[in-house]
């Protein structure tokens, strides 16, 4: 990590530090230190204020809505994990499992509370587009989620409508990140929407790389089993790819997978891995990421500060996309 | 209804009715139709209308936050019927009965998101006063629902604990309205904390009437069928007093019927409201409610606007009070 990243991690850390948690009723609160001190990379909130910087911002503009955002982000895996019974986050029991539903529904929506509260203390030049961008990117994740949801009980996807889920649900939040850091830096409205574009196809990109690495990750340097999202039935860009290309073998394998008639999960893995690889998506998937990545850093090219100022914004993209783990 | 509050209420519900709903995913959009449409008062709004017109503002100005309060008081009731496993709704089924749980979760949220992005259309001027106002709203609010969900696994809840809870779970929000619709019409900061704290004044007696009308109410003229608050051990001002007050014998009668060891409804309502009877209760809850409101139009008094303005918002308070249903 670089000694600017660590700084602006510190900065951020700091400040989520900072903020006052510990407040009656300790069963509404202990969950939120709970969920906003475990862990986490701080990538959103980072991104902020790397865009903040890139600009020629000030750090301590961007900061309240950075960490307004993180918090909000924090909020949406509180929930999410409720809806999709996700024991798990981060390696720890999630909040709704190490306590119980009723207490995650609570705790988040006083979090959103709290994101909302720091999003206001954008500096007031600032506030309204901030606001703006923020109310419809709740708008837009809410959505995101749903269609995931959706997903789940259809039998077709097709995979324009897949990237639009992705789009929503993980990629419009650090894109708008982004965004606040490049409007509290006063980069031009053309400008902050370059960089919020930016983010969406890294965003896009992310994803199909998270959708690979689930399959044809190494186990051992990915830290976890491989194939969760076969075994889940998870609508993956490879899910969605498959049934597309897939002639009628290969279509009757998938199904047979898919509609659990093979039990065995190992078995279920591998015949599902191998229709992938007949189909070459494991390639494929690495030129549709690298697509989405491409269009990125052109649009990070055309953005008119020095390429020294934009040297950081590219190396944390870089590092999320080539990442093995 | 006089013809103002006819007027208000219209002007809130065409707010309402333009705000775009019919939108993708429909999955998402619907259950926040079906819970804005579901009837309700419009209480809240109506408020931050008078209040604003008392000060003699522009209904204009009050008007987007008002929604954005009426929104985030449905999103809170759509959480808490599923904290509260509460079937019904103003009579119809409660979104997470007619949908389910997940549905209500996120149709919730995005309602939180939508109540911000109303309230983000404040007038620039007021925005920031008006925002800081609905945050800590916002966190009272689950303050309050938290402890009345720790009230239930209490034993003994003192009164001062239990007003404190229904001042956060009910009274905050109503009394946030007024001091909106003073805001954004230019009250001082005085007049503006003094229709706040009328607010949560007229919040409290406005509770402790309820609790009062579930038992003592007249079921024809109440509509439903008195005691749900005894059958649901819900600790309300009553349960609270008696328990302050009753001697060994009343106890033991208390103790007995709310730890279900007398099953039948009936004899379980009439155990309690017995003691309730002896104790004095039902006059005691009245000269409590009384004294609320007594502070509460001294304050509405002591705000040096004219009679004449003062007139809808004293009549609002006093129809609340004196209602039977």
């Amino acid at each position: 990590m670089s000694s600017k990243v660590k700084e602006l991690t510190q900065r951020i850390n700091q400040y989520l530090d900072d903020i006052e948690t510990v407040k009656e009723p300790r069963e509404l609160y202990l969950p939120v230190e709970y969920c906003l001190g475990n862990g986490g990379k701080r990538i959103r909130p980072l991104m902020a204020l790397m865009a903040c910087d890139m600009f020629d911002g000030k750090i301590e503009d961007a900061l309240p809505p950075a960490v307004g955002m993180e918090i909000f982000h924090n909020f949406t895996l509180m929930h999410d994990d409720i809806m999709d019974e996700a024991p798990l986050r981060r390696g720890k029991p999630s909040v709704y499992k190490k306590w119980n539903s009723n207490t995650a529904i609570l705790s988040g929506d006083v979090m959103f509370g709290m994101a909302v509260k720091h999003i206001s203390e954008t500096p007031s030049q600032y506030l309204k587009p901030v606001l703006d961008l923020f109310n419809q990117t709740v708008l837009e994740v809410c959505e995101g989620q749903q269609y995931d949801m959706n997903f789940e009980t259809l039998d077709k996807v097709s995979e324009e409508q897949y990237i639009n889920m992705i789009r929503l649900k993980t990629a419009v939040l650090p894109a708008a990140c982004l965004k606040i850091g490049g409007i509290v830096a006063g980069a031009s409205p053309k400008e902050a929407d370059m960089i919020y574009d930016f983010g969406q196809n890294v965003g896009i990109a992310f994803q199909i790389k998270d959708d690979w690495l689930d399959i044809f990750g190494d186990e051992k340097t990915f830290g976890k089993k491989t194939g969760g999202d076969i075994i889940a039935n998870k609508k993956t860009w490879l899910y969605v790819k498959s049934f597309e290309l897939a002639d009628q073998n290969q279509l009757r394998d998938l199904r047979n997978a898919f509609t659990n008639r093979i039990f065995n999960p190992e078995e279920k893995i591998n015949m599902v891995k191998n229709v992938y690889l007949q189909l070459g998506l494991d390639k494929k998937a690495i030129v549709k990421m690298e697509s989405f990545n491409k269009k990125a850093f052109k649009l990070l090219e055309n953005i008119t500060v020095s390429a020294k100022n934009k040297e950081y914004l590219k190396k944390l993209a870089e590092n999320l996309l080539t990442r093995k783990i």
